[in-house]
Formats: C-alpha cells, structure tokens, sequence
C-alpha cells in the first residue's frame, strides 16, 4: 500500500479552509512580534526523525503482548508502512534498521524499495542482548562486558557485521545500546565490566568509516537491575570521549533516573561537541516507551530549548533523531504520527523563545521574568505553523485525520490479514 | 499601598487593542465548536485561590534564605498585599492564617483591613513542628503523634485556639499539617504513633464547628526523613473517615512520592467524597514548593480534567483553594500571580475538553483519539480567554505587566523599607 | 526426582562440627542476653514459604530469556521441585497454583504428587492480564475494571473459576493481581476503572468461601504505564474494606513507588486488621523480582520488626507468605533457596529485638539507643540459629550447599533434559 | 572538658570479659578460614574518617531547629569535642573546617588546642552559599557560576582565603559544595553556568598548592530545584578531568538520584583515578543527612566492597574521608560515633570478602554462588573485631556506652550551659 499527494491533497481540501484562518492569525500575531515566520516554517520542514523497523508492530511487556492487525511481517512491508508515515507528514524521511531482526537479503531490492517511498536509512542498530538460535555463545551474562573473550569477540563481530549491512545501505552511523550489567551485587566487577566494554568498543571503533558516527546509549537499568554499564551520560561520555572523535553519546529519553534533569545533561553534551542524538519517546515511571509528548510535554519543551540554542551556540556536529517507542496499546502508525507532531510542537515552540529577551532576563536574575519568556513561546498554539509546514512539503494538515479518513489501517489489514505479527522482538 | 480599579484599567488601555484581536479569534474558534464562551468565562472569573499569610515573605531552606525588600513586617501588610494581588487578577479573595505566626491582635482592625481590600479569611492553619518560646513542652519529637500524654493535649490545645480565631474571622475550615514521624528505624512505634495521632484528631474534631471541614493533609518525607506518621492519601484517608463527615484529605502537589499518579488520587477521593482541597505548588524533585505550573504544567492540566470531572459525577463537595509555595527566588507576589494564573489557565483547559468524545473514544478503547482529544484542549491557547475573564471582573489582561508596570514592589520597598523581613518562618 | 532424608543427613555431617561450634556459642550469648533460644527455634521452624507454580522455571524481560536446563515441564514436575525445595529446608510445604498457566487436569493425581512430598496448596491466583487462545474477549484494555461489560463478566468468572479450582485442591485463599490500568492519559476513566474494579470484586467476593481469604494487591505501574486501578495500599485497602471481611490487601514488596516506607504499610494494614500476606522479592528500581533480601536486606528487617510487633499487639489475622520473583540469570531452585533463607533470617533477627528495651528508649526519645537496640539484633550472625532450626526440621543445615553437592540440578537435566522450558509465562 | 585514658579503659574493664569471649571465638572462626586478623585489625586501626566543624551542633530543616544542650559555641570547643570523640574510638583524628562558619583567629591557639587532643586539620571546606553581613554582591542567583563577573570573583578570592587558612594549619584538600543552580527553567543559562564555574574552579585551581587536592562535590538538587550546575559526578569529572591532576570527585552518599548505583560510580572513578573522597552520611528520600549505616548498610558494604577491591587493583590515590550528617534529633556526639561504628563494620566487612573465590564465581557466571560469598562476608557480625581494634589503640570496646556511662553530655551542658549554640548554621 501507499499513499498518494493525490490522495492527501483531496484530505486537505476538507480543513483548508479552517487551517488557513487560523494559521493567518498566528502568522499576523508572529509577524507583530518581528518573528520571521517563512524561516521558522523551513526550519520545521527540515526537521526529519527517523522511524526504526521494529517500530511498525505492536510492542508488549514482559506479562504479555496483544497484537493489533497488519502489521508488516517483512523489512518491506516495514519500510512501505514509513513510506505511508512519511506521505502523511513529511518529516520520517528514513528507516533505522535493526539487526538481526531486519537484516536484509536482497539488497537491491530493500534500496528499490526505500527509493520508491522516497525514504532512505538512518543509523543501524546492533542488538546483542538477545540470542539468536545456534549462537555459538550466549548474551545471557553479557556481550560486549563479558568476562570471556570468546563472547565478546562474538559481539563485537556482530558489530561489525551490522556496519557492513549499513555501508551497503548508506547509513552513517552505528548505534549501541548494551544491556550489559548485573542483576545482583558481586555477579560481575563492575570495574572489569566497564574496561571490558571499552575494549570491546575500542574494536568496533575501527571498523566505524571515517564518515560514519558510533552513537552509545546509555541507560540505568533493565533488563539488568542492578547495574547496567553504561549506567549514564557520565559513563558514555567517558567512553566517548576514550574512543576518538567519531563517538558520539546517544540519549534516550527514558534512560533515565526518576526527576533526572535531560535538558541539563544535553546542554552539557553540546558544550562539549558530543552529543549525537536522540531517541524520542516518554515516560512516567521508567523505560515505559510511551508516544513522546504524551505525558511531560513541557520538559520536551525544554529539551529542545537546549538543542535550538546549542545549535547556534556550540560546534556540535548535527544529530540523529530518531522515534524508539514501544506502541502496545495504539496503532503503531498513529502512534508514530503523534509523536512526529509532538517532537515537531516542541521544536516549533523553542524556536519561539525570545532568546535575546530571555539573556537580558537572566543577566539581571530576572526568575519570574524568564519563566514567561519561556511559557510564552510553551503557550502560544503553534500547530497551524506546524500544519502549513507539512502541507506545503506534500504532506497532512492533521496527519492522524488523514490516517483515519484514509482508511489506512484497514487497508494494511486487508493486504496482510488480521493475524499478520510483526518480525523482531 | 492599595491598586486602584482605575489604575488597572489604565493598564488594561495599552493591550486591550491586541486583547480583543486575540480574544476575538479564540472566541470564535470555541464557538464553531459549539462551546458556550460566556459560560467558561463566568466559571474562570468564579474560581478563587486562597493566598496564606506566609506566602508574601520570601521563603528559605535549610542552607539559608536570601531576603528580598519590602515585605510584609505585619498581619495588616499581609493583608493590603492579598488585597494588591486580588485587585490585579480578581481571583485571590481570601487570605489563609497560619497561627501561631499571624495571630490576630485586634479582630476588629483585620476585619476591617479585609473588607477594605474586598477579601475574607479562608482555612486558617495551625502549626505543631515548631517550639514558640516559653512552651511547656517541646514538638521535637512529635506533636499529635507524640508517645507523651502532655505534649498531645498542648498540640491538641493549640488545634482548638486556631478554631477559635478562625470563628472570630469567619473561616471555615482548619487545615492540619502533620510533621510528626520518624527520623531513623525504631525512634518510634509506627502503629503508636498513628493510634496516637488518631485520638488526637478525635479531640480536635469534636472542636470542629458543623459547618466546618477538617483538612488533613499528607506527606511522605520531611522534615522527618524515615517516616511520617501520615504519610500518603491512603492513610489520611483511613483517619477522615474514622473521624467523620466533617473530616476530609487535603492534597499539597508536593507531597508524593516520585512518579505518583495525583490525578488518580484526586478521581479516587472525588468517587468517595472526601476530597477537602488543595495547596498548589510544583517540584521536580520533592516538596519544592516552585510555582505552580513551572514546571509541569501538563500534570496540572490532568489533575483539573479530574476535578472538572468529578463535580460533574460526583458529591464531593466544594474545595478548599490555596497556594502553598516558597518564594525564594522570585518577588513573592509576581511569583503568586504566577501561580494563579497557571491554576486558572489549567482550569480552562480542562474546562474545554470535549468530555462526549472523550467518553465516546474511551468506550471504544481508542486510545490515540483519546489523547488528540485531551492535547487538542490543553494545546488551544486559551490566555485570553482567561484575560478577559478577569478584565470583565476588574482585573488586570495581563496581571504580572500591571504589577511591573504599576510598580508595586517599589511602592512597598518605599513604605516598608528594604529590609522589611516578613514575620512567620 | 525426590531427595531422602538419608541424603540431606550425609550432608549435614560435614558441616556439623563446625555448625555445633558456632550454634553454641550463639546459644549461649543468647541465653546470658535471657533469650529463650528454644522458643527463637520453634518459631523458626513453624514460618513456611509458599512456592509459586511459575517460580519454578526461569524468568525473562521484555527484551528476551535466557532458558536454563531441566525445567519443570508439568506441574507435576514443578510439584516435584517444591517438594525438593521443602526437603532441603523444611520451610516451603506449599505451592501456590496460577491458573491458567497451571491447570490441573487429574486432581487426583495432582493430590497424590503434593502429598508424595509432603507439601500443600497455597493460595490460587487469577490472571487475567493475557489472553488465551480462543478467548472471546481481549483483556487487551483491561478486565475487572474494563468498560465494557461482556469483558468483566470473562474475567468475573474466570476468578470464580480459580476459587472452583482452589477448593478442590485444599487452598484457602484466592490472590488477585490486577494489571488493569492505562498507559496514555484519557485512556479510560480513572473514576469508572475503579468503580467498575469494585462491581467486578464485589461478584468474586460472593463466590470466595467463609473460609477463605480474598487478597488484593496493588501495584503502581507495569505492564500499565500511566495508572494502574489499584495504585497503592490505599486503594487496595479501600476495595477491602468496601467488599468485607474476607477481603484483604496483599503487600508484594517490589510494587512501590521509589523511597516507599513499606513498613509503615505493614503496620498501619496490621493495626486496621487488614494485611492478608506478603508477595516477597527484592528491587533496586521497579518490580525487579530480585532475590529477597539480596539488596535491601535491612529494609526487610524492619518490614519483619513490625510483623512481629503486629503478630503480638493487633488481632490481624494469619497471613500468607508467598516468594513472588522472576529467576533471570540464577537456578531458580537456589534462587528460591537464598530467598527463604533471607526471609526466615530477617524473622530471626526481628525475634531476637529486645523490644521492652525499645519502648522504654521510645518513651524518653532515646532516639540513638532505639537504633542501637534494632541494630545489635540485626548484626547478630544468626544464621547458626536457623540452621539449627532447620537441621531439627530435617532439612540442611546449608541448602544451598546441599543443594550442590547432591548435584540436584544435574540430575533434573538427565531427567527433563537441557531444553525443557517451563510451562506458564 | 576532656577524657583520659584512664577513664575509657576503666570502661572497658566493665566489658572485657564478655568482649574477649566474642573476640576469640571470631577470631578462631576467621583464622579458620584462613584470615589474618592481625592484618584486619591493623587496617581498622588506621581508617580515621574527619569531623567536619559544624557537625558538632544540632542541625536542622527548612521547617526549624530544636537545639540540644551543651552545644560548643567556638571552634576551640568543636575541637574539644572531636578530641572526646577521638578519645572514645580512635578513629577520628582530624577536624574539617568550614569557613565562614570556624575562621580562626588565634592560629596558636588553635594549633595547640588540637595538638593537645591529638588530632589534626583535614581538608577545609569554603562556603559560597550563603551570604555574610556586609557582603559586596549577593550569591542568591549563584557564585562560581554567576553570570556576573563580580559575584564569581568574590567567590574565587572567598575560596583562596579558604586555602590560606588552609595552608597555614595543615590542611592538604580544599572541598568544593557548589549549591549554584537554578530553581525554575530559564532562570540561567544551563550552558553559561557550567562554562562559568569552570573559568571560575580554573582561577581556584591556580591557588591550590601542588600538594593539595581540590575536591569537587555534585548534587542533583536543593537547594536549587530545577537545575543544579554540578549536577552529577558526570560534571564533577568532567571539570576535574579539564582542571588537572589536582582535581577530584568528592562523593556525598545523599547526593544523588533515587536508585542511583553509588558502588558503581565509585568503581568507574577509581578506575580513572579521580575518586577524591567521601562526605558519608545516609538517607532514604533526598540528602536527609541521616546517621551514616542507619537506612541502608548494605549499601555502605557494597560500596566498601569497591573501594576494598579499588584499593588494591588501581592507581587512585589516598582517599579524604568525613562524616557530612545533620544531627537533627540525636545528640551530635553519639550520631558522629554510630556513624564511625558503621563506617568501620563496612570497611572490616569488605575486608572479609574472600575475593579470589568472587573472581572464581564471576568467572564462571555463578550469580548466586557470588552472592553468597558477599553476603557471607556481610552477614558475619564483626563488631568484635572492631571493638579489638580500637580497644588496642586506645579506644573504647564500646564507645557509645562509654559515652553515655562517663555522662559526657551531662559535663558538657554543665560546662557550657543547656541554651549554648553551635555557630554556624
């Protein structure tokens, strides 16, 4: 299946009207304030996340998974579903590839097959947390932290296996996220573990290509739960910063600690040139792979405060974004949509702040006056700024309206049934 | 120092042209809708919030306080701020006693210097976590809860005395903080020190007159740092319904645990009838006491979509509305115009939730159509909705201008000095 | 597979000097100190742990398992590992059965094989957080506290179904977990969950027997990760309370928010009558389903502390004891093993606080000298004491040494083989 | 008021019989295992851990104060009271000054008055939280990170005076607590802030002697509550990693996120030779300041456990350790000597790690066999062999019985009289 400007077009017709009067007196009210609203509109179409491949079926946890119906059961449908993602917003221009669950036999057909839906790949993602069948060594004590050399050389050639699938797809970036840790005091050194991971990294960094990032995400706990080795920022920074240029820290929104402060950790990274990116979802209590923006829509608000000031105010090289949410309750695709337009909301509004206003406010510790600079842009309704972007790249004034009306669910059903599981995890 | 109606609206004057603008569009929009504009208005321009006596002061911890200029030296001053405040938002008539900080010497003198303002007395609060000189016996471990006889019956005591000065002004309510609880395992009997704090309760309430509530509130931790001996909603909720009809749980935003859901406590305690009121701040990281809405703004928006909710469904009668925050940074007054307008502006947004969907979409289990419902009402800008409310009360468009503008902290610094510190904590 | 007294005996003889050694020195500074060691001992002896059916095989996360060998592969099988268990420690004569995961299908049979081992059934317990095959209706968006009517009465009935079960079998409790919640907000109405939650126990209520005990736990987030219907022991409590006397809250230990006071729960439920038993593990972050005691052994102890104090100041009833943990990376049976052992040590130390010594501090706030008297009980090594309890007992003076040296789990493969996977999750 | 020897010793000959039948019996049981108890109690014998100068008064929160008796009202009298407390166990040698809160005047004096209790200076600590009467420019808004340049080089030269004074009475460390931050978002720039307070620790850096240490501490909040500058040991390493050889990370146990990993982060900077010290205290909710060992001790273990293991496997150099407790409700004195005793029974409990055989077990994945060794160690009570320690070197068997048996406090209050305040804060 796959969604035409035809057909999206004839979507927008019904909210044309409604669209233009509101988005007409935001520009007005934008302009009064000297805002230059095209830029702000480019800006936004620039703004592209990438989708992973096991986004597109339905997640589960560790009691149970419910799956929905259609879900693509091979890499290609997977990448027609981010085609039909990226018709309707314009802003999910690639597909991030895990491996082994999406390793691609026929190359040339998987390019054909990006190309058709005018896609292409973002970072591949290594996965040595699980076992596959006839393994010749187990992940269940660890991969790249393993006290055995045997299995760690194990990891690190499916490392490097996963780089050599990217080369092949043009991707630029390898991204690692370890389980490795401990689920009980004394089950491992935690100091030999770290040193471990760091060999094992220093090889994978070999084979990373000179145009290419090493992008280490870290994360507090689970599956382990007692330490995870890399526990933090301050761990994948260390090992970054050991490695060489082209390693880069990776933040997942929730890898986090309860009421740990994100923004100030990104502003931390960009001050130092080595933040690589993002993966967007949210949370309440941990890891809980929620729609992004659907529980602390303000603090990813002030995430992307950080980034639009970093952007102008370090020499951080430019990121990777990327969706990682496990949808178990909603469509994937709507859920996809959603969190598209909540990543593009926050941006929006953070390129809203008055930024010279709100340095004049802090260099006189002006507290209450910055908070309304801030809430300001965070209150102002910016969706038909948001809207305009994407209608004029092509795309939906309300993409999930759009998803609806377009019966695109149903359709996927029909092409692969009702009983249709997605592959991967 | 006292606001002039015509000074407000000689503030009003410069920002009623962009005012009207916005409040044109924005009325138009909810009216294609079918939402009935004057209807949410006259509920906004209802809502009152309580302002204690001790929020005019600037706040403090434990590693100092940094004192701001003209503050309140007195109960009258206390007052003639309240009045300033309610005279710029029209949404703060009522004052909150803390005894024994802000005893009333001359009943007739603060009567008068509310009615002069336009304000009342709300809950009045009593205070048994600190010694005042010359007491008999001493709080510091325990009042309520305390394993001595006596130093329960001077707690109760006091309890009773705040009702008596709270009849004297007309309050109508005793809202009772309990800092009682446990520093280190084994200091005292948890099961003791509830049943104590039981039987004192039980003498406190036969002291409650009929037509008055007793307001128990919560907390988990601090300034005990083991135990507190009424530590979660569950557990004043057992003591209100133990003591009866007049009893009822009062919720400080920052009194829970990481992570707690509040809003569902707050729908748990409407569905049983025992929900008595609020003390409105926000925190990140424990009880802060930061403005409200600072900082999450969108759990503020969830927690009035509850209380939207249940005045509709259920009897849980009216609330008790107060802020309770510490101002250390910020002007105090500029930061409790904040904090109103946050709570109102959050008020609005629940207001406009369009509940027939929702509960349509709940049925069906849809789950993304949900969340657009609920994101659709708190992204609408509604501020000037809310402006419009209070400028048709006599208030100010745009409170925290007025204040600048009007300059208020000024006037006061030069009535009351620059070293005027507030009494109270 | 079943293991002889005759085989635990020749274990213990190894250890027995240097057992009798340590035991009488313990014995003796215990009797200087006026401690009834004989009485320490039979206490020690009466505590059973009940087994869960699904304990018995290895546990994963939602990113994988890593199988281990010979699992259980029937609930023969995992019968026959209680019955392992128990010999080895004399402390586990239950099994607790989770239907569906544990079917019985020839009762007799079933009969036969507990009392071939000399162990009992526990507790039944629910689930309807998956679905089975051929269901008719999905427990996908809840069932208890589902919307829908037709999915309540499923899962109404599927309880009722248990309690049949249970009464052939000889238990005498039926425990609910309810994994009802929403992960998005607006997913459904927090009020109507939890009215639905009580119409829907208040149809299982009629149908658990006078004699038995209808538990309810609580939990505040996983597998739903917004809300959860029966957040905390407030809730939980309230549901008892509202049902009647048979209905009680059951505490499982990894299902608090972080910092949670767990022992203040224990002895506010034992003072209202209301605690029905424990669900044991331990957790650093979440629901972790560590071995007990292997992280916050401390914090056990005092959960212990006021269980003995309840056993002897409230009339709460007897209550169940059930290890409730996921074996991930060890053998489930030493898992198991270490876990009983945590348990009954930190009884031991909690029998062993001087209590009259403790009041007497808490009446003068001796508040140094209360922890001094908790602390000299919890640094006493009494794991002589519990050996010698269990050797009296029959079991092993070191079950997990015994354990190993009978070579149990190399003899369960050659049985069951080293891809037997257990039944159930 | 001081204590003799004679004095301690007449105490001792109270306990010595039941002391020696302990100690031998363990004594015999370690040597069994092959351990040199010689060689453990020589190395508790040398672990001295600091008094910090205002640890000595009755500390307090936000919400008040309730003094003690006797409290020493001049640093002369802290040192006084160190030198009891030395005298008792023999492990506290040296007092850690605070300045503002203890500058000397007499250096004389001062050096006498500790040399004549034996003990002497270990690091001092500056204080740029908090403003001192007729002070130039405020720190409300911050110092080392102000954006004004006059606020930071007062807080520099406020920071060289504090290794001057360092310098002249022996001190080898000067400690950083930087409480700058922010309360609300936008209140700073989260970026300026860290580049300020490293141009600022950059000019400090200059000024510390080439056999000193500059330790820097990190803090996730409080009392700033939305952003910290020096938020985590992430940032403390970074900067200490820019400034240079003489900078290190300082760990303060409570200064940190729930569920946070310490052991870990205690390994990882070992392993790169940047761990400074250690600010022991213990807490369950936020940096409660509890008596150190009295919520958590098997934490204290664990990350004894490291530092044990750390010791011997990297190149960290010596270590600064002070006890960082607020003595809100125990008498200061007998908090500081629990805290000791715990501090001490971690250390000689790590000691008793039978480390080859962990190795062994790591190497070989056997979780719960590592686990067992670990809690062996931990299980065993060794409070005699700490007693055998500090009896040979002095001390008291039992130094909290001797404190109270010898009516210190009671000399004290005689002494200095029951209203005396510590000075400070």
């Amino acid at each position: 299946m796959k969604l035409t400007l035809d057909q999206i077009q004839s979507q927008n017709n019904y909210q044309s009207a409604e669209h233009n009067r509101s988005f007409e007196f935001l520009a007005e009210s934008l302009e009064k304030k000297g805002i230059d609203v095209e830029s702000l509109i480019s800006k936004l179409q620039e703004l592209q996340i990438a989708i992973p491949s096991w986004a597109l079926g339905t997640g589960g946890t560790r009691f149970g998974r419910f799956s929905g119906g259609g879900e693509p059961a091979t890499l290609i449908q997977k990448i027609q579903d981010v085609g039909i993602l990226h018709a309707l917003n314009q802003s999910s221009n690639a597909v991030s590839l895990h491996i082994p669950w999406d390793i691609p036999s026929d190359y040339q057909a998987i390019k054909d097959s990006v190309s058709e839906v005018g896609i292409g790949f973002d970072a591949v993602n290594s996965n040595t947390f699980q076992d596959q069948a006839h393994q010749a060594h187990s992940y269940k004590f660890g991969s790249l932290a393993n006290s055995e050399q045997a299995v760690r050389d194990l990891a690190v050639e499916h490392n490097k296996k996963v780089i050599e699938i990217g080369e092949k797809l043009g991707s630029k970036a390898l991204t690692v996220w370890l389980a490795d840790g401990s689920s009980f005091p004394g089950q491992h050194s935690l100091r030999k573990a770290l040193e471990n991971t760091h060999l094992s990294l220093q090889e994978i960094y070999k084979a990373v290509p000179d145009d290419w990032k090493l992008l280490i995400e870290y994360k507090p706990y689970e599956p382990s739960f007692y330490s995870t080795v890399i526990q933090d920022w301050g761990t994948s920074f260390l090992l970054a910063n050991k490695l060489g240029k082209k390693a880069y820290t990776m933040v997942d929104l929730g890898h986090h600690l309860p009421n740990t402060n994100i923004e100030q950790i990104v502003a931390t990274l960009m001050t130092e040139g080595k933040l690589g990116g993002f993966h967007f979802n949210d949370s309440k209590y941990g890891d809980d792979d929620l729609t992004v923006g659907s529980v602390k829509p303000y603090q990813l608000f002030l995430i992307f405060q950080e980034l639009v000031k970093g952007f102008k105010e370090t020499n951080n090289p430019p990121l990777s974004w990327m969706i990682d949410a496990s949808h178990n309750l909603k469509d994937p695709m709507e859920d996809l949509i959603q969190s598209v337009q909540a990543i593009k909301l926050a941006y929006a509004q953070a390129l809203l702040v008055d930024s010279k206003s709100l340095e004049a406010a802090q260099e006189v510790h002006d507290v209450a006056g910055a908070q309304e600079i801030l809430q300001d842009a965070y209150r102002t309704d910016l969706r038909p700024l948001l809207a305009e972007a994407m209608r004029r790249s092509g795309g939906a004034i309300d993409p999930i309206k759009a998803f609806r009306s377009l019966k695109v669910r149903e359709s996927l059903i029909n092409e692969r049934g009702l009983k249709s599981i997605a592959s991967g995890l």
